[in-house]
C-alpha cells in the first residue's frame, strides 16, 4: 500500500469525520440555509484565488517531470475561478469585495508557509491532502444532491472524473516522493496530511457556522484595508 | 507623525479590543485560573520557536544595517526561550510535547508566508505590530500583577524597558520604509498591521478559551504525529 | 517617458555593445561555426528550463492581474523547449545530459535568487530586461540572416510579432510597477536591470567562447553527478 | 565513512586542484601582488556580506536544534567583516564602493538560490562544502607564511581551531543528514558539493586573473547604480 492510502488509513477517524461534517450533508439533504452556502462560495473563491501562488512556489521546487501537470493545474484553477463567477452570477450573490475569515486566511496562510519553508515532497503532501479531501467530500455531496440544485456544477467539478483523474495523479506521484524520501521527511509529510485535514474541516465548520475572527466582533474584523 | 502611530490611531478600537481582552486582565487581576495562563505559556512557547525561522526570513531580505539588529534579536528569542523553560520549570509545568492549536499554528503559518511571499517592508510591519502589540499588553499586566507573582518575570521581559527600546527602535525603522515605500505597497503594509492585531486578539482569545481545531474534538486533533 | 526606456537609455553603450556581440552578427551572417551555435542551443536548453522555476515565483508573489499572463508565460515556455527540442532534432544535435557551463549555471542562479529574495517589482524588472534582450537581439540576426538557415525557427521566435506584443505588454507593466514603487526601490530595479543586461553579454560570450568554469579544466567539469 | 568525506574522495581532484591553486600558493610564498590580494579581499568582504542573509535563509528551514548553531555562526560572521575592517585599514585599503565581479555575484546568487528553492540538506551541503573549503585552502596558506605577514589574522581565522571545530561540527551534523535522506536528495547533495568546489576554484581564480564580467570592459561593468 503506498503512501497516500496509509496516511488515509491512519486518518480515517478525522477524514470520516470531515466527511459528515453537517455542511456536506445538509448541501447533500437541501436543508442548508443558501446563505450559508453563499459564504462559502465567498471564502472559497478566495481560497482558490490563493491557490494559484501555492502552485507558483510548487512549480519552482518541482522536479522536470512534475512542471508540465503543475502548469496545468493553474489553467484549471482560473476555469474554477469563471465557475465560481458564473455561479455567482446565475444566483445573483457577488464575489466581491469579501474579507477573509480567520479560517480562510489561515488555511491560505498555511498553503503558502508550507510552499516556501518545506521540501517539495512536504508541500505536494498538503497538495495531495487537499485535492483528494475535496474529491471526497463532494462526491458524499453528489449523492443524493437534487440534480435541478445550482450547486450542480460544484459537484460535476470536484467528484467528476476529470478531478478523479487528476487526484489519482497526484497520488501517484505522491508515492513515489515518500518512497524516494527518508523516514524523518515521510514523518514530517504524515504529519502535513494530518494538518491539511484539520484544516479542511476548519473550512467547512467556518462555512457552516459563520465564524469571523477569534475574539473579534464582526463589526470590527470586516473592514479590510484597500490593498493594491 | 509616522507610519506605526498613523496605524494605532487608525486601528485604535481594535486596538483598546485587544489590550481590555479578558485574558489579560485577568491575568493582571490574579483572576486567571492557573491552568489557563499555562495553556497561554504552551502555546506561546511554541510560537517563539517559530519566529526564529521568520526572523531568518526577515534576515535574508533585510538591507544591510538591518542585520545587526535583527542578529541580536534573534539573541534575545533564545534567552525568552530559556525564560519560558526556567519558568515553567518554577512552577512545575511542562513545556514538552505540546501540540499546537488552530490559532497557534495558523499565526505561525501568517509569520512564515509573509516573511517569504511579501516585500521585506510588509514583513516588517508584521514584526512591529507583534512586537507592539506584546509590549503593550503587558504594560496593561503590570499595572496592578502582584509583585510576588511568578508571571512577574513575563512582564519584566515584554513590559520592561529593554524591549520598550527595541520597540521604539522597530518604530523608527518601520517609519523609514514607509515613509520610502510607494502608496501601494504602504496600504499593503496597513492591512498587514490589522491583520497582525487580529491575530494578538485571536491568540488571547485561544489562551482564554482553550480553543483547538474548529470542528474537531480535542480527542481527534491533539494527537500529533511523531516529527523530525 | 517610463522606467523600461529609461534603462535603455541610460544603459545605452551596454545594450549595444550587447546587440553588436559577435555571437549575434556571426549567426547573422552565416560566419559563427555550426558547433558555436550549437553550444548556445545546449546552454539555452537548460537555461529556458530553468526559466520555468523562475516564473513559478513571480507567480507567487504577483497582483491577481498578473497571474493569468505569467500562467500563459509558462505555457510559451513550455512550446520554446519544444522548439529547441524539433531543431536539434532537424539538424542532428542532441540536448541530452548537457552539464551547465558556469556562465549559464551563475545566470540561472541570478533569476532563482532574485525571484525569491527581492520584491515582486524587482524580480519583474529581470524579467523584462531577459525578455526585451532577446527580442531585440534576435532581431539584430534576422537583419540578413539566410531564410533558409536551420536557426529561422529561433528568429521567427523570438524577433517575431507575437514576442514582440509580449514584451510590449511586460514593459507596460513594468513602468507601471516602477511608477508606484518608492525611490529606493526604483534604484535597486534600475541596478538589477544593469545587471541582467551583464549575465546576458556573458551568455553570448560563453556561447562564443565555450569558456567552461573558471580555473578548471573541461575533463574535472564536464561530469554530473548523476541527479534525481 | 561519512557522506562528507565520501564527497571529498570523490572529488579528490577537483579539492586538489582548488588546494594547489596559484592564489594560494602565491600567498602563502609571498610572491602574490599585494594588489592581487587586496582584490580577493573586497571581493570575499562583498561575499561575507552576502552569507548573511544565506544564514537567514538556512536558520528559516533548520530543525530546532540547529537553530542555535546557526544563529551563533551569523554572529561569527559579523566578526569576519570586522576582520576585514580591520585588515582593510591596518594596511590602507578600501572596502567601500567595491562592485561584484562575475563570479563574486555569481556565487552569492548560488547560495541564495540553493538556500531558497532546495531542501535545507541540500542547502547545508553547500554550507559546510563552502566552510570546508575555506579551511582547507587557509591551512595550506599557513605553512609557509611568513609570520609577519599582514594576512595572517585571515590564516588564523579560517586556518584555527574554533573555525576547525564548527567545520568539524558541520560535518557531522551534515553527515546525520545525508544518512537520513532518501538516495535521490543524497544525489542532489553530491552534485551541490561539486558545484560548490567549482565556484569556490572560480573565486580563487577571478581574485588571480582580476577577470570581470565576460564580454564586458571594465569602463563599462564597474559603474553601479546607487542602491537603497
Amino acid at each position: 500500500m503506498g503512501f497516500a492510502k496509509d496516511q488515509l488509513q491512519v486518518l480515517h477517524r478525522l477524514w470520516e469525520h470531515m466527511l459528515s461534517h453537517p455542511f456536506l450533508l445538509g448541501t447533500r439533504d437541501g436543508t442548508l440555509p443558501r446563505e450559508t452556502f453563499l459564504r462559502w462560495m465567498q471564502q472559497d473563491y478566495l481560497f482558490v484565488e490563493a491557490a494559484i501562488p501555492f502552485f507558483g512556489v510548487l512549480l519552482s521546487k518541482a522536479p522536470p517531470h512534475h512542471r508540465r501537470p503543475l502548469s496545468q493545474a493553474v489553467e484549471a484553477l482560473h476555469k474554477e475561478l469563471a465557475l465560481f463567477e458564473e455561479r455567482a452570477e446565475a444566483v445573483g450573490a457577488s464575489l466581491e469585495g469579501v474579507v477573509p475569515t480567520f479560517t480562510c486566511h489561515a488555511y491560505i496562510q498555511f498553503l503558502m508557509a508550507t510552499a516556501y519553508q518545506r521540501s517539495y515532497p512536504e508541500a505536494y503532501t498538503v497538495l495531495y491532502a487537499a485535492e483528494k479531501a475535496y474529491h471526497d467530500s463532494w462526491k458524499v455531496v453528489r449523492q443524493g444532491l437534487d440534480p435541478s440544485s445550482p450547486w450542480m456544477p460544484f459537484v460535476e467539478n470536484w467528484a467528476g472524473e476529470a478531478f478523479g483523474g487528476y487526484v489519482a495523479y497526484l497520488e501517484t506521484e505522491l508515492d513515489l516522493l515518500a518512497e524516494a524520501a527518508g523516514p524523518k521527511e515521510r514523518a514530517r509529510m504524515s504529519e502535513l496530511f494530518r494538518l491539511t485535514t484539520l484544516y479542511e474541516i476548519a473550512f467547512w465548520d467556518m462555512a457552516l457556522s459563520g465564524a469571523g475572527w477569534p475574539g473579534a466582533t464582526d463589526d470590527i474584523w470586516q473592514v479590510r484595508s484597500s490593498e493594491g
